[in-house]
C-alpha cells in the first residue's frame, strides 16, 4: 500500500480526504519540509481570531470577562476529551505537563500511603523521569526505572515481570508514556492498567506524543490518570497549557498536593480551610491562562473536525512510506531504525539512528531542507503529521536526509543547543 | 493636598504628568468607572501587537522560534526586576502565583530540614493560606496563622512576639503578603526579613497586590523569595503568567520540589539524573508560556516608562481622595474604612466595610456605574490605578457607591458568583 514513486505519492495525496485540512494551517512561502510537528505543531488559521476575541473580551468586559473565562479549563477539557476516548467532566486544561505530572503523581502516592515504590521507564522523556525522581527522594520511597530497551514500550507482560520482583502491596504508582518520545513505541495501555490494578497500584500516563496522533481509549482502557502537551499534535502554540485527565471514579480519592484557590470548593467564599472541589476541578491550582486556553481550543478544532480514525489512517500511511524510504535510502548510509520494526506498535513518528544524527539535524535546518529533531544519543526524529504533511513531502524529505548524511560536512558540523 | 471639588480634581488631572499614560491603554466608549485594576489590569495598546509578533514567529520559524523564546522567562523577569527593586538574574516569569508559592515554600522547608513551623497571616489571600496548609499537613509540620486583625500587616515587632512564643530553631519559613489583598495594609518588609533571619528562618513574600503599585526594594530589604501575579497592576491579561524572585545568594541552597526538564542543568542532554540549573532558572518546571510572556512583557512596558516613584506619588493622591470622599459620603450610610486609618501603611487600594457590600458590588456593576470587587465578609475593594484612573473618576465613583448603598434595592439584590 506504500507509494513506490513520487507520482504515486502525489496521486495518493490528491485522493486523500485529509488533504484539504492543510489549508486550515498557516503556511509561509517555501520553507523546509516540516517533520517536527510533534515538537511544535503548526499554527491553525483560526488561532489569530481566537486570540483577538480574548483581547476584545478583556478590553470590553474587563474583570467581568471571568463570567465566561472561569469555566474555560473544564470546557476546553471537555472539547478535548473525545480525542482521548474520555467522557466529559474528567479533563482539564491547565498548567504545564511537568506541573500536571507532579500534581497527579503526588496525588497517587498520597492515595496509596502504605506503598513506597514508583515504577517508570528508564527510556521515558526526561521530565517524567525527573518528576518521579523528585517525588521518590522522600525517605523510604523508591523509584524503579525499568529498562526494556530503547524501542520497546512496557506492556502488561513486562510489567507483570517487574511486579513479580517487588513485594506484594509495595507499588503505589506506575507512570509510563503512551507513545515513547524518541522511538515512537506504543504502549499496551489496557494491559498495563489491568496488571497495575490487580497489584493495587494506580497508573499515570504521559500522552504528550500520543494525544491527537494515535487512537486513545482512556475510559475503556481503565486508565486512572493522564497528562499531555498542548503544543505538539494539539497545535496550541509555543508553551500552550497542558491537559490532565482523572477518571471520574478516582476523583474522590485523589487530591492535588498544590492547594490552590482555583481547586477549592466554594472558591469565592475564600474560607479559612482548603477543601478540594468535588470534581476534576480540584486539580486546578492558580488562575487559568485564558490566552493559552483560547489558543489550544483553536488548535484542537481541526483535529475534532477530521476525527482520529481518519487521522490515524493517514498517519500510518505516512509513517509506512517514511520507513520504506528510509530503509532504501538511509540504510546504505549506516542509518538504522530506532523505532519498533513492526508497524503495529508504532505511533505517529519514526526514529532513525545514525552516528551523525546530531550534525545531520543541524545541516538539514541550516540548508532549509527538512526540520527534524535530534534526540540523544544518536536519533533523528521524524514526525509527518496527518493534518498537514503530504506524502510527497515525506517522499522528498528522505533524499534530503541522505544528502546530508553522505556529505563530508556532516563530520564537522557544529553542535548547537536548540537547533540540534 | 486632596481635591475639595470636582473642578479641582479635574485641574489636578490636567496638571498630572501621568495623565497621558491613559492613552497607552484600550478604552471602550463609556462604560463604568473601573476600580478593579488590582483584580484584572486594563489592556495596554501594545498587547495586540506583541501577540501578533509571537504568531508571526510561530508561523515563520516553527520549532526554531525556541532559539528566541527559550530565554524569555528570564528576559522578561529581568525587565520586571526594577519594579521589584531587584538586580538581574533573580526573577523569572513562569507558572501561576499558586504554583510559584508552592515551589518556593516547599524549597524553603527543604532547606531548613530541622525546622517544622511555618508562620503565616490568618488574613492573607486564600491561596497563600491554602498552599501553606497543604505543605503543613506533612506529619510533624505545623502552620501558625497569626491573627493581628484584618487591617494590620504583620511587622517586625509583631513577628518578634510570635517568634518569642516558639522554641528556638523551630520556624523554617515566614510567608506574608507585602500588601494585604483586602485591607491594602503594607507590611514592613525589611523589619520582617530582619527578625526572621535572626531566628534562622527564610521569608517568602506574596507581592500580588504590591508589584507595580508600591515601591519595593527586595534586594535592599533582604528578601529571600517573592512571588506575584502578572494580571493585576502588571497588566498581563487574564491568567497571565506569574513571576518569582529568589535572591542570588540563596540560589545554591534552594531547589524546586518539581523536578522539571526546564529547570535542569544541560536541558537538552536529557541525561539520566535531575541536576538543578545553576541560577534562578532552576525554578522553571515545564515549557514556558510564550503568548503569556509576550503579553506580560507588553503589560509592564507602561510601568517601566512611568517609573514607580511617579506612579506611587499619584496612587497616594488617588487613595487619599478616595478615603476623604468615602468618609464624607459613605460614612453617614454606615460604611467604615477597613484599611489602615493612617495613609502611611496603605497600599494602592482601599477597603470599605458595609453590611451590604456584596449587593452594592453587584448593583454597581449591573447599573454600569462602578466596577469594584466584593471580598468576604463585608468589604467593597476599590483600586484606583495610577496609570489609567483619573482623579475625576475617583471623585465621581463615590456618589455612585452612595447611591446604591442608600437604594432600598441593595437589601434585596441577588448574590452572584463572579460579579459579587
Amino acid at each position: 500500500m506504500t507509494a513506490s514513486s513520487r507520482e504515486q505519492a502525489a496521486a495518493e495525496d490528491r485522493a486523500c480526504p485529509l488533504t484539504p485540512y492543510r489549508d486550515l494551517f498557516v503556511f509561509g512561502a517555501g520553507g523546509p519540509i516540516y517533520l517536527d510537528g510533534n515538537s511544535l505543531g503548526r499554527q491553525p488559521r483560526g488561532t489569530a481570531g481566537a486570540l483577538a476575541r480574548v483581547l476584545e473580551e478583556w478590553a470590553d468586559d474587563l474583570v467581568q470577562g471571568w463570567d465566561r473565562w472561569a469555566g474555560l479549563s473544564a470546557a476546553v477539557g471537555d472539547r478535548l476529551a473525545p480525542l482521548l476516548g474520555a467522557a466529559g467532566g474528567q479533563v482539564l486544561v491547565c498548567d504545564s505537563t511537568t506541573v500536571n505530572l507532579y500534581k497527579l503523581a503526588a496525588a497517587a502516592l498520597e492515595a496509596r500511603p502504605g506503598r513506597q515504590v514508583i515504577v517508570g521507564d528508564a527510556h521515558d522523556f526526561p521530565t517524567v523521569r525527573y518528576v518521579l525522581q523528585g517525588l521518590a527522594r522522600q525517605p523510604g520511597r523508591r523509584l524503579r526505572l525499568v529498562d526494556a530497551g530503547p524501542t520497546v514500550a512496557l506492556g502488561g507482560e513486562e510489567l507483570s515481570g517487574v511486579l513479580a520482583g517487588t513485594a506484594a502491596g509495595e507499588v503505589a504508582l506506575v507512570c509510563l508514556s503512551g507513545v515513547n518520545y524518541r522511538s515512537g513505541a506504543v504502549a499496551d495501555m489496557a494491559g498495563v492498567n489491568d496488571v497495575a490494578h490487580r497489584a493495587g497500584a494506580l497508573v499515570l500516563w504521559d500522552l504528550s506524543h500520543a494525544a491527537g496522533a494515535v487512537p486513545l481509549s482512556l475510559d475503556a482502557d481503565g486508565a486512572d490518570m493522564a497528562v499531555g502537551c498542548g503544543y505538539k499534535y494539539l497545535n496550541g502554540g509555543p508553551g500552550a497549557p497542558s491537559w490532565l485527565y482523572v477518571r471520574a471514579a478516582r476523583h474522590a480519592e485523589l487530591a492535588s498536593p498544590i492547594w490552590g484557590w482555583w481547586g477549592q470548593a466554594g472558591q469565592f467564599d475564600m474560607g479559612p480551610t482548603y477543601q478540594p472541589a468535588p470534581g476534576v476541578g480540584r486539580f486546578l491550582a492558580g488562575t487559568p491562562d485564558v490566552l493559552g486556553l483560547a489558543s489550544l481550543d483553536a488548535g484542537i478544532a481541526p483535529l475534532l473536525q477530521a476525527g482520529i480514525p481518519a487521522l490515524w489512517h493517514k498517519t500510518r500511511s505516512l509513517v509506512a512510506l517514511l520507513a520504506a524510504r528510509a530503509e532504501e535510502l538511509l540504510g546504505p548510509l549506516g542509518a538504522s531504525l530506532a523505532s519498533p520494526p513492526d508497524p503495529g506498535p508504532r505511533g505517529g513518528h519514526l526514529a532513525i539512528s545514525h552516528p551523525h544524527a546530531r550534525a545531520a539535524s543541524y545541516l538539514l535546518r541550516q540548508r532549509r531542507l527538512v526540520v527534524a529533531d535530534f534526540r540523544p544519543p544518536d536519533v533523528l526524529r521524524l514526525a509527518p503529521v496527518a493534518l498537514y504533511t503530504s506524502r510527497v513531502e515525506v517522499w522528498d524529505a528522505v533524499p534530503h536526509i541522505a544528502s546530508v548524511l553522505s556529505d563530508p560536512a556532516v563530520r564537522s558540523a557544529p553542535p548547537s543547543s536548540w537547533v540540534t
